[in-house]
């Protein structure tokens, strides 16, 4: 069957603007039309997941619809800017109609959720590879930066760490262990865009962790100059990651493992208390506290380690 | 030579934005960070281009790092928008940096031209593609749509058409010939960003010819629910491209034949005034009306053709 490009990109993805949009002018022109409200300014992030690099052959097309987005507003969240609009590049070896409909599916599931319009974009002939660039809205002075975190700030992440790392081991049969949790927290984890949101005004910098959280909690450390100690015994894990650690003695994994997707943020003290107020709507952990002295440091056992600030890393 | 993600991005495309910038925060954090300024809009493209489709193995990088851009710049200014900032999504076989240096100085070539920010991207390993965002700035109410010609306006195109075209027959070895001038019209495209924002209060409807003349023409005639008439005389072409006409008898190709990047825009009779003490700056032909009847026809030789509106599709 031949679809054209026009009728690939209707199909599927050609809805009416959500009511509250920023959207003038949606798909169907040479460009579609913002409008930022005065006083916001737009975030702006762009990810790319590449078939064999970031996902299996045989990826479950609902899900790369969702994650392809969510890690996108991840990014978002990451800056405490509410998502407003997405514009969505698709390639594909062919337009079989029925991975379509369910990547669209996963798509705008996770779309809808957030009011995101999809303002644009471009599918063309090729290697399976699928492009996000999402926008979203952030209050001119208040957008949560890598670059303000100060010695004495406490750090926080959200969730628990290492789940989507340790669904990768199960997958490549690295590690026995069977839990749709687990595999979820891989294949469609759920960006932290509220709690970005509730940030605003707490956080004195913020990062999503993406590739690990040593290697992007080392972005903040390194924009603010900073340092950084950790406590393990603070770390917030599932049982099923706890379970992984005692059993392999692996206790580096949930430190450099990526793809997580929670927030990682630095609070100063005189913020804490407004924090505490949050912190069971949030399901965040306090793990450690920034030094003026640079590099990273974890305690565990009584004792101090430092730690590369590494995590997943491309063309290695 | 392992060259990590974040390196490869500062190397060869972090760099100071532009004084003029829209640009609040660049490369570096979670987002970037735009001002649009009140009363503006910010008009939003994408385009992919991806190996064996789109260009060939061998293909020269600094062309590609032109291309992509120029493309982009070439929906902006079908939209009469100043482009301002571009994100850019890599994916790449290998970190070559010759490959890397050469293409990046292709891209900075055109976006320095126009003062454009690159603010962010992602580079990923992968099967060669290259996808840009590109976003400029549009005063609220002045965008050149697609929707608003009216029966009686002018049909112009800016400089000539089947250029791009001609120059791909003549590198598969289907025409004989050779010319720079041709073959650099597919290579290295001239995105027609001062024409565009010239055409802000005069041109009705605006599309950039990407896919081919009938086809993008085609674009306007059904968003405004028109038709048109072209005249086979009017046309403009090279002397490369009459050449071919009259060898080959294919008259066609000029019409079908995409990847010019010219303007094809629609002009009122009561700005056709305005037009003309334009024209000489402006590079422009008019070559036909549109009708009230749907469809698109031309006439050639005395006599009047209905012609298909269609162009270069992906999936055929």
């Amino acid at each position: 069957m031949a679809i054209g490009e026009f009728d690939l990109i209707n199909r599927y993805f050609d809805r009416p603007s959500h009511q509250c949009a920023i959207t003038r002018l949606g798909i169907g022109d040479d460009c579609a039309l913002l409008s930022v409200p005065e006083g916001q300014h737009l975030a702006v992030t762009t990810d790319t997941m590449v078939e064999n690099i970031h996902f299996f052959p045989d990826a479950d097309p609902f899900c790369l619809g969702h994650k392809i987005l969510a890690v996108n507003l991840s990014d978002l969240a990451a800056m405490g800017a509410k998502p407003v609009a997405v514009s969505l590049a698709l390639t594909l070896p062919k337009p079989d109609p029925d991975w379509l409909e369910a990547f669209a599916q996963g798509f705008w599931q996770l779309a809808d959720r957030y009011q995101i319009d999809l303002i644009g974009g471009d599918t063309t002939a090729g290697p399976l590879s699928i492009t996000v660039q999402a926008m979203g809205l952030i209050n001119e002075k208040m957008a949560l930066r890598r670059s303000n975190a100060k010695p004495g700030d406490a750090i926080y992440i959200t969730g628990t760490i290492g789940d989507a790392c340790l669904a990768l081991k199960m997958i490549e049969g690295n590690y026995q262990g069977e839990s749709d949790a687990v595999l979820s927290r891989l294949h469609q984890p759920l960006p932290r865009v509220a709690e970005g949101l509730s940030l605003l005004g707490i956080a004195s910098a913020c990062v999503d962790i993406s590739d690990g959280l040593t290697s992007d909690l080392g972005h903040i450390l390194k924009k603010s100059g900073v340092g950084a100690t950790l406590t393990w015994d603070a770390l917030a894990f599932s049982s099923s990651v706890r379970n992984y650690v005692r059993i392999t003695g692996d206790w580096k994994m949930p430190l450099i493992g990526g793809e997580d997707y929670e927030l990682c943020f630095t609070v100063p003290l005189s913020k804490q208390s407004i924090l505490n107020g949050l912190m069971e709507q949030m399901d965040c952990t306090k793990i450690g506290v920034i030094d003026q002295v640079p590099g990273l440091r974890i305690i565990k056992d009584n004792q101090v380690t430092s730690f590369e600030m590494q995590g997943y890393q491309h063309f290695l």
